[in-house]
């Protein structure tokens, strides 16, 4: 396509979401439910024909010289197949927040003020690699009764055009509009940016991938972007507290898996404990591989420890991200210092506190400023599934709308629901 | 102030309304309160000294030749002053959202997950013209927790400045930071365009005027917008109603106030009802110069009305907020053409329909895209104080974060709570 037809192709998905997200608003429950559960049949059905056209994407992903995790991230294996179809048939049980009416109250003038919960409209999301999130988003849209519009990415074309086949399917076997999940079926950029600058059509943008497309998106959309930026969490180690826990928890939270964002990237220790819980962690870290960048007084502790690999932490270490086999390490005088450090050098997205204290504790949920706070667990939990929001379309950094990781609720909003019986206003 | 300066100045309020922003979070709900009260006690008190301020904006405004209700708009008279001095004690008097916990429960790895409502952090507000809005912004500020940045209209500077010496003092006595609010000192425009544009020190911009400033800040503003544009509302008159009822609301939502965003600015009614329904209403416009546009069908049956001054709409009038005494008027079909009416050329302000169908009712509230649906009542108590807010720092017309009107409600976010007992991920 040309630029002009680009242009146009974006404005006519954008009119034919916004006319599907009526019928979407009005579907029932149960209408939007079959069409989760026909998706997931057809998942399950199409596996074949689905993993033919994946074949194209990992060729001509093998032929460019794409990494085996990236192509790896490519695949539509039977057992990824069938884990979107559950997804789906798990979200087709799930009650149906659309509609509902809270907090009807009649006012001094008679009237009854309440909200009702509606979809947003319509969504774009801006997606990389995983061809599985076009069902993940789909499905989601469907449920919370939006239209939506997906952009993946082109490395993955062939795939996410069948996928979005069968959700279109899907979709008119219950008596649905097509139009309410399209997918963009061309891969050039220009696209993108038409779909971020139409605030007639599209209500809100939701870019999942790195963080240059991220910031691109938020530079440039001219509508309101759910975004997640850096993932910079933190473990705090009280006095006093477990140790054992503590060093299970800090443990798990760095090593269990290095890229989410949700993984530990900082370890700060109250003074009172270092000494004891420093070497213990410092152990464990060693025997995994774990690179620590520590301030002198940790250093000091830790450089007894066999096989551990110590390096000087800079200024800059304190604000990295690393999403690898590295953390850094600093002794702190108390709570006070380990909050001032989280909201100065983290990035509000996840940090725990390890602790016997309740007080602190308290503290510690309170006046750290981010999207999820913790007292004894691990930032690893910080996601959708494992706080029991069934599914997850993102996780925001921002405090507007939506905090923290995003489910079914972060695509509605509340209007006002007035019932009268004749006032007029004086 | 030069270029250069003014931007200085916008990055140093920015940075102390982000520091004031920790401790306002942190602050017991009886300081806030008592904060508020002593902001009522001072507004009380010094009724004399913020009139002899006020008097320079009144002379200034008359020497520029300012229209009368300009004028009027200005003017802190005591009862102004008491009124914004109760609304302080009203907020003071209202339970404290922050730091609430909802919704903890365990997950099936054990933690135990919930949300806290926590401040926005800050906020700027920009207005035009009255002063008192200044005490409006202040107190909910106060009172939810956050820091704002407040830029007043440049006609009402020497009011302002003295008002919101008075917020200072007020927090101070309560021993809260007096950066919390802050006020800019300089009416140069330059100001705007900075305090819109500081993501890392202004969480969310509430633009308050006319239509002008509100598009320029929504298209400049780097940072969430709660904005507040059209309101082209619309009255409903459907088969069956009251027609007596229908008559009054109609009225009242119409002519009880012509320049608020509420005021009805359309009527709709159904082909069964016309007959009846508009000689009525009709006479009740004629008699108050209420011009109508009319499509074909509802002149002729409005033709035989005395005194009734009936123009032929054309489409742009279906559109039309004309905040004066002029209604578009239009025969209907029935439910179906009236919603999608509605949807089409509204502003999804606010929507009535008067009605004695339970089913029309129920569709009109579900279906129509407004941030206010109402079914038998007036348009006008589309309000924050009408519908039990407290107060109101605005009227949203957008779906995101906050739709309709915006009470303290709206200056809050939720951040994730997880408690844990050394659980972690497997």
């Amino acid at each position: 396509m040309n630029a002009l037809n680009i242009a146009e192709y974006a404005q006519t998905l954008g009119v034919q979401a916004r006319q599907a997200s009526a019928a979407m608003a009005r579907a029932s429950a149960a209408t939007k439910n079959q069409a989760l559960r026909a998706l997931a049949r057809l998942l399950r059905e199409q596996t074949g024909p689905l993993q033919a056209d994946n074949a194209k994407d990992i060729a001509r992903a093998e032929a460019a010289g794409l990494s085996a995790p990236m192509v790896d991230r490519l695949k539509l294996t039977p057992k990824v197949l069938d884990t979107v179809a559950l997804g789906c048939e798990q979200l087709a049980a799930m009650p149906d927040l659309i509609g509902e009416i809270s907090g009807m109250q009649q006012q001094p003038s008679g009237i009854r003020v309440g909200q009702m919960r509606v979809p947003l409209g319509v969504f774009a999301m801006i997606f990389e690699s995983r061809p599985n999130v076009t069902i993940e988003a789909a499905s989601l849209s469907i449920k919370s009764g939006n239209a939506c519009i997906l952009r993946g990415g082109s490395e993955a074309i062939e795939s996410n055009k069948a996928l979005a086949r069968l959700v279109q399917q899907a979709l008119e076997e219950a008596g649905l509009p097509a139009d309410a999940v399209q997918l963009v079926q061309t891969t050039d950029r220009e696209a993108v940016g038409h779909l971020i600058a139409m605030p007639e059509h599209v209500d809100v943008v939701i870019p999942r991938g790195g963080k240059g497309l991220i910031e691109r998106i938020s530079r440039e959309a001219k509508v309101p972007v759910i975004k997640h930026l850096d993932g910079n969490c933190h473990v705090y180690v009280d006095d006093p507290c477990d140790i054992a826990m503590a060093v299970t928890v800090a443990d798990n939270a760095k090593t269990q898996k290095y890229s989410p964002c949700n993984a530990a990237e900082g370890l700060l220790v109250s003074r009172g404990v270092a000494a004891e819980f420093l070497p213990k962690i410092g152990a464990v870290y060693a025997a995994k591989g774990v690179e620590m960048r520590c301030d002198a007084e940790a250093a000091a502790i830790l450089a007894g420890v066999a096989g551990a690999q110590l390096v000087p932490a800079t200024e800059q270490d304190w604000s990295e991200e690393y999403l690898a086999p590295v953390i850094a390490v600093k002794v702190v005088g108390g709570l006070d210092e380990a909050i001032a450090h989280i909201n100065r050098y983290g990035s509000h997205h996840t940090d725990a506190i390890l602790t016997r204290d309740h007080v602190h504790a308290q503290r510690f949920l309170r006046e750290v400023d981010s999207a999820s706070v913790m007292v004894n667990t691990s930032t690893r939990f910080a996601d959708g599934f494992e706080y029991g929001l069934g599914a997850e379309i993102g996780i925001s950094t921002d405090k507007f709308h939506a905090r923290g990781p995003v489910g079914l609720l972060g695509l509605t909003s509340l209007k006002y629901v007035v019932l009268g019986n004749g006032e007029t206003r004086h």
